[in-house]
């Protein structure tokens, strides 16, 4: 009976993120959910890419509790930043998405950026109707994280690895991390990047408006 | 009637969790249930505290996938520690506790540590029949973690603050996440270590020996 009521509640999800989808690509938003462990600097990346999609982004921040994340980015001076406190939940849903919509003006955005609830389990088997699935690793949690939260990577279309300005002082073989990735899903695209010291970055956001690009091509 | 199917999942878990803590009492065997992020260093700490423990003590390490951290424990020289692959599972159950209780010899055993999921959301809401939950945050995680995610730091007897031989490169205000820890739980006790470098071991190793002489002497 469990097992019914899950694959239920799944497809609710499901259902809610095709909509979202549909939404999205009327609109021509590219839209990434960003994945990582507590700590692993997803907001920082973010903070970071301000300066490029000030203008024509989205921001939604999924935390347990507290706005201290999305407060963050418009205090760096992100002006469509919002936070989703899930109230104890581990993840974000396709509803909690679609319940915050309304807060943009989805035909001037071309991009919005979700930063999920920090957990690198829960999140990764739950679509919000995204394009791309991102998951952020970070130098200090050990290069072993691949081979043990295995789901994300099956799904994750980019890696970004953060912190790599850590790397001379931390043993982390970063050339594992990236054949375990790429073990996982052969195609994915791997960013080696410091969101702290801007290492790395410029590669990344060119992925993006590529990503954005090829999808206003192929409409 | 999700909620209905969810409250009795977590019923069944507080039942058999019950039963573990009873057969843990009659075998005056203390256990500790830590539970922090991927990466926090949950795995360097017990191999810090194989020294003390290794003849007394009994390890189980739950992971999504792999026993690298149960091998890593026995490669250290802990002879008596198992892995638990939640297979795609965000935390471990009372009930993967139970099915694993028969590789120790109970009465032999001081102490059970369980090193939980990399998970700083899910674990905190499952009893697993353990006597102190432990709180184990890390500098390079940042210094926000206890108002992010509550849950845990409501629950949590002890919390210790890992990677501290990082404070003097990070910006990390490790007063404010001592306060923090104390407005959710004014008793808590709070051991700052490095598994690293040994700093504050032997306090926390203290803290350890203390409880298990006052769970003797309860009895």
């Amino acid at each position: 009976m469990k097992k019914k009521v899950r694959i239920s509640a799944y497809n609710t999800n499901d259902q809610i993120a095709a909509q979202n989808r549909a939404l999205f690509a009327d609109h021509r938003v590219f839209v990434l959910n960003l994945i990582g462990s507590p700590g692993c600097g997803k907001t920082l990346l973010l903070e970071k890419m301000i300066g490029e999609f000030r203008e024509n982004s989205g921001i939604l921040v999924g935390d347990v509790k507290t706005a201290l994340d999305s407060n963050r980015l418009i205090k760096s001076g992100h002006p469509q930043s919002y936070g989703i406190e899930t109230g104890g939940g581990c993840h974000l849903s396709a509803g909690m998405i679609r319940d915050h919509l309304d807060r943009f003006d989805l035909s001037g955005l071309d991009y919005l950026f979700i930063e999920n609830v920090g957990n690198l389990v829960c999140p990764s088997s739950f679509d919000l109707g995204e394009n791309t699935k991102v998951a952020v690793l970070s130098v200090p949690e050990g290069d072993e994280k691949v081979r043990k939260y295995p789901t994300l990577f099956l799904n994750a279309a980019a890696v970004v690895i953060n912190k790599i300005d850590l790397l001379g002082i931390m043993d982390y073989n970063i050339e594992q991390v990236k054949k375990d990735c790429r073990a996982h899903n052969p195609g994915v695209k791997i960013f080696a990047v410091s969101a702290q010291t801007g290492e790395g970055m410029e590669r990344w956001l060119e992925y993006l408006r590529g990503e954005r690009d090829a999808l206003l091509a192929s409409g």
